[in-house]
């Protein structure tokens, strides 16, 4: 594809001739937008099918709270299973399994732990360890005994071999050193990670029975950023493209974001050097993936499931890789917040869509609604905040219900609070965005960010303190505010449960504010009504009766 | 106690000296504020300390969502238990409990059905019956079979005898129609709800070990409006005060309101009549209720439990019954949404505040934590969005943390959104109130309420679209928007969780952004750092290396 700064798909030199294979069979988004900028905010939201500020966990490492409802639980509901092969970054809520009982040696106990996935494998590709231990012990581990396995010896071949350099004198070169990312993996490609992860997406379709659904979640590109030879020299400083930044928009930024500008991440890819080492290697790892993508494809085509699966390519979040003088995602920005999103629909009534292009606002939350409108579910509006997509790749819609998306973040667990000053109720960032206009607001007191999208695409220029932008600035906030007050809780009835409780009171005898009941229509009297008492009833006189 | 119009205390003709000893051993709260008007959806703010807009039950009949956290889970947790008798109004989230597994035949099931108390005795107290069956199958079953051990025959001698009068003739004068409620119950005064649930209470904190919380939930003054004597007899038209409202309120009432107004239960309420026969039956179940509360207190003192009680008075939500033109409670003025709150602290470090009255802004979501504070376990404060009181209480601050209240009303699943044309999403409304001003918002798209509680008390004035009021309308709008944005689901991590987490990523090697490990210091450093590979680990030669 070619590049399109407002459609922001393709590249000049990376090409990705798989994802177009897709896009030339489905519908391609240009303004998806995730509900948060970092990993597993933004899974959980894709996986709730619900805003952050609804399910609660805005950051990494936070539990999502007992109760939550996922896709899971809604497919299965529908009729088909729900599966996981990959990353999805969950934490449970331990204290809330505990309040309730809940034991993850029961199934409904692993659901519960597990975004409400059955769990094929899960591979969170985050597997450090450090002075004070390892960040997640369960993290990697079917990987690394498949790594061993393979002759990668070590306690965490992951490390060492799939995110590790060598060096000629034999020192472990770690991808955690951004330094590093130049050099070649330390292992085979076959046996890299994203190849692994195809090849057991492959063999859990060749067994699946029944309709199901798998949510095959590719790790990569994501830091350690280091790839495996071919795509380790696939691409130079050469194909790197100019970052979208100014030197303006350095000096007048937002005291927030400049906070973020100044830190060690954004001041740290903001440099040439740094540009320079790792987006090659960024390149060859999504270079990787559509090559795997293409020998999943192939097979699918092979195996016939080509035609019976409905096939979404997405993403948690973007990468800033220095533009806009900042490294990874955690802001707002569409390189950040904006995903791409192709999705393949086998149906004949999706023929009408196939190699279309989709502008209509799209937001994470839509897929899980979007997978049980495809199982023949019921959605339930009432707990999924997103609309199904079915009627846009069907042809009968252009735009879901909805003229605005959000995004959030909550930095209260990031060290990034401390530089800002912030408490962790001062943390709290949002987006809201249509397709002219993105303001962004923080708790800590800042003024608001607002960019013109139509004619600032780069989104190089804040007005959120022009004043002849102060009408514009308040029609977000009050759209902001009114998505605030949703009842996002209210998850335990639907609409169409109101509507029947409208008429039940009177129904179950609940008479209330009536002097008589000769002013109720017969059908409405309660039993009592005109009632002897039994002979044998005690007879309490009433007064002057 | 006098009457005074800011205080919301005292009545000319029905005085209560038990309430009154309570005061003169605590603290009387002016300002205390429930979250919801309605019963069900208060008291499921006040079990669960948090907003109605958090926990989403906001209306009669609406199922507390599993996963929300009790009073019952924060007191345990704390070492004391928490047990109830008389009304919750709680339904189940059936579904919900379903899907996680839990039943009510276990422990943990039977609390998460029953608001995370441990059920001594529930009686709703609503115990109906319609063309279309009961309203509540399970409702006052302990209190029916009360009352036939007594001698009251039927199937449900709560309505045939508690709940109705009767006439010469042995027709039953059911206590739903407000007609009746100038008549006596069927029922000796000492098996009426009030005093049963009285005993109840004394027979079960008789019995009780080790620290306990007691819900004592009497169900009157309630409807079905109507008294057993002597209270039956004891007030009449003569001892009613005047209703608060004006010509002026009706003609000009927003449209929400007048609808409101217009609607069978506040015309009903608007006559002479409904309120010269209903008032005095209501004064006659406080005075009963008052009565009660005299025979605990003296039980209390002859036991020695006084001395090592907690005391709390309060209500779920006032009643206009005429006032404003309205009947009933689920509208946001004073009369309604002000509650009695007393509180008696035993401990010689309340000494200093006993007998005195706090004006603070107070909301019944303050009583959980206090309950917590009490009990001596830590405040979850990601949790509980009140405050204790017990530094007001023990003299150590004369406010809590707050500028304004809450309150909220949701009216989807009621009747009264036929009348309005209000959806399931726009059937909601919010009140926000300082000491000075109290603004009311629908989300039909009607135009705000605004009272001003200093110089119009009575509520009798909307400033809602007063020019000269916009800047407080303004300022009263952005202090709700705020509070709808609160991270109100973020309840798996505390503020200090967040704190931990700032600094723990680059402890367990997770190092984003950094170019060489030479900038880290020496403490920082992940495992790999400067490591050799093993000599018998496969080498795939760096780039250069």
């Amino acid at each position: 594809m070619a590049r399109n700064k407002h459609q922001r798909y393709g590249h000049p030199h990376l090409h990705t001739p798989n994802m177009d294979r897709l896009a030339a069979r489905g519908v391609r988004f240009t303004r998806a937008y995730v509900q948060a900028p970092v990993c597993g905010a933004s899974r959980m939201s894709t996986y709730t099918g619900r805003y952050v500020h609804s399910h609660g966990a805005g950051w990494n490492g936070v539990p999502l709270k007992v109760g939550e409802q996922t896709m899971g639980d809604h497919l299965r509901k529908a009729g088909m299973d729900c599966h996981l092969l990959g990353k999805t970054h969950m934490v449970p809520d331990v204290e809330g399994m505990e309040r309730l009982g809940l034991s993850r040696d029961t199934v409904i106990g692993r659901r519960v732990s597990e975004c409400g996935f059955d769990v094929v494998e899960r591979d969170d590709g985050v597997n450090p360890e450090g002075p004070a231990g390892r960040y997640d012990y369960s993290a990697a581990q079917h990987y690394n005994a498949y790594l061993n396995a393979r002759g990668y010896p070590g306690e965490n071949p992951w490390h060492d071999h799939a995110n590790s350099a060598i060096d000629g004198e034999g020192n472990v070169q770690s991808g955690w050193f951004l330094k590093n990312a130049a050099h070649p993996a330390n292992i085979a490609e076959e046996d890299s990670e994203t190849p692994y992860l195809t090849r057991r997406a492959m063999d859990f379709i060749a067994q699946a029975q029944g309709p199901w659904c798998c949510h095959l979640s590719f790790i990569k590109p994501h830091w350690p950023y280091i790839a495996p030879e071919p795509y380790a020299s696939m691409y130079g400083p050469e194909h790197v493209l100019p970052p979208v930044r100014s030197n303006a928009e350095y000096e007048n930024a937002n005291r927030v974001l400049k906070t973020m500008m100044a830190g060690v991440i954004g001041s740290t890819f903001s440099k040439p050097e740094v540009r320079n080492t790792v987006i090659p290697t960024y390149m060859g790892l999504v270079k990787q993936c559509d090559d795997q993508l293409g020998v999943l494809l192939d097979w699918l085509e092979a195996t016939g499931r080509m035609a019976d699966t409905l096939i979404v390519l997405t993403a948690d979040h973007g990468d800033f890789l220095g533009d806009h003088w900042l490294g990874e995602k955690m802001f707002f920005h569409d390189v950040s917040t904006r995903v791409p999103l192709i999705i393949v629909d086998p149906s004949a009534e999706a023929d009408v869509t196939r190699g279309t292009v989709c502008d209509a606002l799209v937001e994470s939350i839509d897929l899980a609604p979007t997978f049980v409108d495809v199982a023949g579910g019921k959605i339930a509006s009432h707990v999924l905040e997103g609309h199904s997509l079915l009627p846009i790749l069907r042809g009968q819609a252009t735009e879901p219900h909805r003229d605005f998306v959000i995004c959030e973040v909550d930095f209260a667990g990031a060290i990034f609070s401390e530089a800002l000053g912030a408490s962790a109720h001062e943390a709290i960032g949002f987006m809201i965005a249509d397709k002219r206009w993105k303001l962004i607001h923080f708790e800590t007191g800042d003024p608001p960010i607002l960019f013109d999208l139509e004619n600032d695409p780069d989104e190089l220029i804040d007005l959120g303190q022009s004043p002849d932008h102060t009408e514009i600035v308040a029609a977000m906030y009050a759209k902001l505010f009114a998505w605030a007050r949703r009842p996002s809780q209210r998850t335990t009835l639907s609409p169409a449960d109101f509507d029947a409780m409208r008429v039940k009171l009177r129904g179950v005898g609940v008479t209330i504010g009536i002097w008589d009941e000769a002013v109720l229509p017969p059908d409405a009297t309660i039993k009592y009504r005109n009632r002897k008492a039994e002979p044998w009833q005690r007879l309490i006189r009433a007064k002057g009766a």
